[in-house]
């Protein structure tokens, strides 16, 4: 069977087939708009992620399993980020004439296993024809009580700076992958990255963090996003920053400088966040139980400026600040 | 200025310094997420609608502002569709290399002004660089009360099936334009379609319609969806379909079949419904209020297939069931 024989609503009604209904969906797939009911006196949080082929994604080492998985993974993670719990997904995609029935039939499989495990419902979207590339766009709905949502802004002189995981292994897998290697975790975190959704919601629930944004863009430019909407500054302690095993021994085949990726490499999708200093004990304990690791790599001040000290205590001037789509 | 000088981040602080913030919205455009509130007791209505180059739009006739404005509007009309008042949308942009700063701010002077004259927040989305087409995807919530949204199942034997303005003007405009010309009114229908917010929630605040949906793939292939979700068929009568004077002036160098383009030609986005017979009158009295055609074109019957009648009362079998992207 393909694409062409079952048609648009052939295909729409193969994906529909493939989702449960869940907790407030009034009803999904199959209508000119989707029905939710959201939970009184909770907020609803929103965002968006767009993944195009040849930027995003190359489909010479991407497996249409994989970048269903983490299309739907990136926008976990900014619900994530938010404090949020995920609930509703809606996918549009752009196919061009070459994509197989089979194709899709595994994309929408990493799409919707992820979605599973992560308590999301499916329940709208759109499809249609690209006369080029593979485009995938996602919107995710979350909630969170009002006091619970955790923003960029509240980041306060004398807070310290934490990062869940390691940093830079996605990056660095792949520089890996466009090698021609196939295999490795750092190659998954890039290919199928895990968003911090526990951490996020644990972390809103014990009240620590006073600011958080995922790692997407690259460690330099997400936390000077907190900076900038915070109106303060920090300073980064480079020794400070966790890095894998084996982002340690294959960075020095990429950059003399063994930090690069980890200051300006995207896609890590780890949680970059606040918190008051008197808070860590508390804080270390919680990811604990969570077997994560958390590392505090540098602390908020009031001047507005972003200062890194290499680990021989000398000033560290960064040769990129990050991903930018434009530049 | 161009867009690599301001880059992504300068370009999405241009954008938010445009929309303005709206009932329901707690923040928008700046974090991981947006953050709304919704009303209780109300249904939360969404739908995702993808515009991607050389598939769903021509930017050698295409202004910019209409295809901002356009993208908006295809949304609008799937939410009028169930009955919904619009309320947040968000707006995803994949962006070639050689489009300008210029470009993009007319497409948003598009965007922005129909949704300020629908009563909508752009409240979050994406932007990304894209290695081929410009690609516009679009994220649009309403909302309405349960007991009045109106879904595609609801048709019953004995109804009539209405359809709002006329049908055909999209198609036959986008045939214009791509023998060169750039006026009339079937051009604009293409080019900048207007959305039938206003009559959908009118006909639902009356309780008239028992199924709607949007005319967005053709007559034929939208009634379908109807007839098929609602498990009956109908019987339409070609005489009464309505046709706007510009299309039977022209519709002759097109096809020889002069209810072709009418049939399943898309784009119209006119609504298309089912009403009880005994309702007509009042139905008629609604839409004068409105200053919009509303024209019974067939009726609904128990047996699940779909009668055409030509002029002549004959059969009729229409060449083509209206638009596919796959087929």
């Amino acid at each position: 069977m393909n694409l062409k024989e079952i048609g648009e609503f052939g295909f729409i009604d193969r994906i529909a087939a493939r989702t449960t209904s869940g907790r407030g969906v009034v009803f999904g797939i199959g209508d000119d708009a989707a029905a939710i009911v959201t939970d009184p006196g909770l907020q609803t949080l929103i965002t968006a992620d767009m993944l195009v082929e040849g930027v995003h994604f190359d489909l010479s080492f991407t497996t249409p399993t994989e970048l269903g998985s983490k299309s739907l993974a990136v926008n976990l993670s900014d619900i994530a980020a938010m404090g949020g719990k995920p609930r509703f997904a809606l996918l549009s995609l752009a196919v061009p004439p070459g994509l197989s029935l089979e194709f899709l039939d595994a994309f929408m499989d990493g799409f919707i296993s992820r979605a599973g495990r992560y308590g999301v419902a499916l329940i709208g979207g759109d499809t249609c024809a690209s006369r080029t590339g593979f485009v995938v766009s996602v919107t995710l709905l979350g909630e969170q009580r009002p006091d619970r949502v955790i923003r960029r802004s509240g980041a306060r002189a004398g807070d310290r700076v934490y990062v869940t995981g390691t940093l830079g292994d996605a990056a660095l897998g792949l520089e890996l992958l466009r090698r021609g290697e196939r295999n490795g975790a750092a190659v998954n975190r890039h290919l199928d990255p895990l968003p911090r959704t526990e951490a996020g919601q644990a972390l809103t629930e014990a009240g620590v963090p006073t600011a958080m944004i995922d790692v997407s863009d690259g460690l330099l430019s997400d936390l000077g996003h907190i900076l900038r909407q915070s109106g303060c500054g920090a300073t980064l302690a480079l020794d400070r920053l966790p890095l894998s095993a084996e982002y340690l021994n294959r960075i020095g085949e990429m950059s003399h400088d063994r930090f690069a990726l980890a200051l300006s490499g995207g896609e890590d999708y780890e949680l970059l966040f606040t918190a008051p200093a008197g808070r860590e004990a508390e804080l270390f304990d919680l990811f604990a139980h969570l077997t994560l690791a958390v590392t505090p790599i540098g602390e908020i001040v009031s001047c507005p400026s972003l200062k890194i000290f290499a680990p021989d205590g000398t000033p560290y001037t960064p040769k990129s600040r990050g991903f930018d789509h434009f530049c």
